[in-house]
């Protein structure tokens, strides 16, 4: 940071309400974390916006390795003979891949794709790895990118051509282990979003035609964003048996039959870190529940010349008791005063500022600042600890409740195409109606308002909402939740 | 695994001592590491590999972390006018590079390199990221992959087109700063290899003709396996002022004058893993230290039918008592007899096992074994934890022991062209003799023995063990170890 101009340039100019989309943009730029790559759609994932991605890495991964699930790592590139193996995974993704045809001087002889998701290159392996029932179920995750070559718009953690992800791949011994193993990960990622990011989520399935290339069903986690669109959080895909067919994973049963192995996969990018961001943050910059937050809590010390010293002392003190059971800042900066220091931790999202004043100090107390809303409340000094750890679960239940509220405002029913669209046009969010399963009556609401059926009730079972299709009028087989999305 | 044939296929074939390289790849690949991907030159690491990769990545980056590292993700892709902004990287890598000519069907107007290394398009972010001297220093890390399309043999982690690193960017006021951190990194690395790996290092520097591309000084260090041959096991380098210029990296100082920033860059690869299996593994398959092993501690019980109970309750709580401090597998399978289990755990390197049969459950004791040399020790079951505790100590020691001696017997002086590659040819190793300086003396010596200098004293100042180059006679500026290397 150069030593002019800053606090207009720390600022956020842009307004949450007014231009969502700007204002989601200067928040990832100012409170640094990522940058535009020079090359369109990349983008640079700089330290604060990683180390939050790696929290959420950590939690997600605890959660995958209590349960038995293994990490693994598979070549970035995949020859094109083995994508083209399963016919819809080519050509769900041959538009989007990127190739790499040459290495160094010499042209390859055969073309190798940057993986776009890497059922076609983990089937094979699981394959040659499972050989009896007793190997079942067998389930690798790895951590990695990927990329497709989109070709819309940017928006950093939300759109990007290279993604960091996880990616899981499981086979098991039938349709009722895989299904399990489906709505297990999709129950995992639930929770991240619930008891991590403090993002309510809703699960569902896809309508068939926007179900992952060759799966059986596609599961969703969807979570609502403030400006009234629905993010796709998390999939999780039953497979059937067709990759275990075309990349020939089979194994023998208890009585020595040969049997077809049925396969899942499931995955959750940054773009949850997207949600994160939009979902909390405000006009003064970033806001993260503490989960995430590099810095749970930033103490400043306010000082004259004259109480310097005791100042000082008491923060320093105070921060090292904390720094045991917390992530704690202490910004001890000379150069600047506190109230660019207040700005400048509010912008970086941190959860709790602690003002150590000479008032605190002279009462052996601190003065505990919550970020979202800016309450203050004054802790004593000796029981500190459990002061700082209330505030923060305060903060937490702040963050999931209004988030909550947004959900819970924005789900409305409709029935009728014009119903349906002013619905959908005056509260953004989710119109739940009949749906008689073709893809037309959805391709109608969307050519006229760009919303498409992000979801259907996960129990294919379920009654309808309403008796008849609220687009075309015949008969309903399903509910459907229509929603504009990212 | 099927039911039949188990036993052949477990075991290992090949002697160590023997065919060292076949021995190597079947230990990778019967203790489940790694398998060999489609494509010559890339692996497929399997959850085994990848879990020791894990352990060795969260023991490093934490001590990154200690020092103010900062970890982050840049582009895998990195646009070919950026490579070429610094010459000497573009000469260096250019006959390396993976190159992705096309996204989908449309051919790139520029085409992108798959990072060989990143400090072509970390440096200019970094440039943007400092502004003044408050800013320094900065420094970031990334854990990702990288290509370099080397057409040598495959050797999985030695030696792959595609492997797994860290790669650590650092900006520093000087040459001082920028040297400190060369050195803390190479020092972080020797740690790493001496008290998590079990292996001793060797640190120096790399001549001039084998530096880094763009590099002022490249540290190295080196592992000596037990065939005798070298392994540059991590390199730091301190790049001077070139990369800063090159891209633009300058910061204003107290006296607001503009400085150019000197930069650092170290890596360390998966290659690791290669030092690690081939330094400690035997006849027998993979042996690991304790801090990296997958599981510490497998409990076999021991029983006949009318023993079952009592044997496998005792063990069970046994396990779950350890559990609690040690990473333990307690393997009660029902259809595999005690011998079989010994030897497949024993393929697979867990440092130490437990034996509990009805002699154990009758004295209240258990029969801890150890990994590297079968080492039995009768425990009392009430100091349990202590006694496994001091058998892992136990085996990490006799591990580190075990290496050490391997390089103390294998350093040795020479002088004259007759005597370095004699001692060479009969010990392996290191040959320590003074050298001019001229890379055409390496050259005789690699061309008759396919030995290099992998390393010359860190201290450039320190005399050279002998007045006159061992190979061609003239004044020695240097010691120069040759050793062959991997
Ligand atoms: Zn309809
Ligand atoms: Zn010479």
């Amino acid at each position: 940071m150069s030593d002019t101009d800053d606090d207009q340039e720390l600022g956020i100019t842009e307004s949450k309400a007014g231009q969502t989309g700007k204002w989601y943009a200067e928040v990832v730029q100012k409170a640094g974390l990522a940058d535009y790559a020079p090359m369109g759609g990349f983008i640079v994932t700089r330290p604060r916006g990683y180390a939050i991605w790696e929290r959420l890495q950590e939690n997600l991964d605890q959660m995958f390795k209590d349960d038995g699930v293994q990490n693994a790592y598979f070549p970035a590139l995949i020859p094109e003979s083995y994508l083209e193996q399963e016919a819809e995974i080519v050509e769900g993704f041959d538009p989007e891949v990127a190739w790499v045809t040459h290495a160094g001087t010499e042209e390859l002889e055969e073309r190798l794709a940057f993986r776009p998701t890497s059922e076609s290159i983990i089937t094979p392996y699981i394959s040659q790895w499972v050989r009896s029932h007793r190997d079942l179920p067998m389930r690798v995750n790895q951590w990695c990118s990927v990329i497709r070559w989109e070709a819309t718009d940017t928006k950093p953690f939300f759109r990007t051509k290279e993604f960091l992800w996880q990616e899981g791949h499981t086979a098991h011994r039938d349709e009722a282990g895989a299904w399990e193993e489906t709505t297990t990960r999709l129950g995992q990622y639930e929770k991240l979003y619930e008891e991590v990011l403090a993002i309510p989520g809703m699960t569902g399935r896809k309508p068939d035609h926007d179900k992952f290339p060759g799966a059986e069903v596609t599961t969703t986690i969807e979570a609502l964003m403030p400006d009234g669109k629905s993010v796709q959080a998390g999939t999780s895909h039953y497979l059937g048996t067709r990759f275990a067919e075309a990349y020939d994973l089979y194994y023998t049963d208890e009585d020595e039959d040969e049997q077809v192995a049925h396969t899942t996969s499931w995955g959750l990018s940054w773009r949850a870190l997207g949600a994160l961001i939009m979902t909390h943050s405000d006009d003064q910059g970033l806001v993260l529940p503490p989960t995430l937050a590099p810095e749970q809590v930033v103490v400043v010390p306010i000082w004259q010349s004259e109480t310097k010293d005791e100042v000082l002392d008491y923060a320093a003190e105070l921060a090292a008791e904390l720094d045991a059971e917390f992530r704690v800042h202490l910004d001890d900066r000379d150069e600047r005063n506190p109230g660019f220091k207040y700005n400048e931790w509010e912008l970086k999202g941190v959860p709790l500022r602690i003002e150590i004043g000479p008032n605190e100090v002279e009462d052996g107390e601190a003065t505990l600042v919550q970020r979202p809303d800016g309450e203050r409340t004054v802790a004593d000094r000796d029981a500190i600890g459990e002061a700082v750890q209330d505030a923060l679960d305060d903060v937490y239940a702040k963050l999931y409740a209004a988030a909550e509220e947004t959900v819970e405002e924005r789900i409305h029913e409709a029935h009728g195409r014009n119903e349906i669209l002013g619905t959908l046009g005056r509260h953004g969010g989710y119109v739940k109606t009949g749906w008689c399963g073709d893809e037309a009556c959805e391709t109608e609401i969307k050519d006229q308002i760009a919303a498409e059926i992000v979801m259907l009730p996960l129990d294919e079972d379920e009654e309808p909402v309403h008796e008849t299709c609220g687009v075309c009028g015949e008969e309903a087989t399903e509910t459907a939740y229509f929603a504009k999305n990212y």
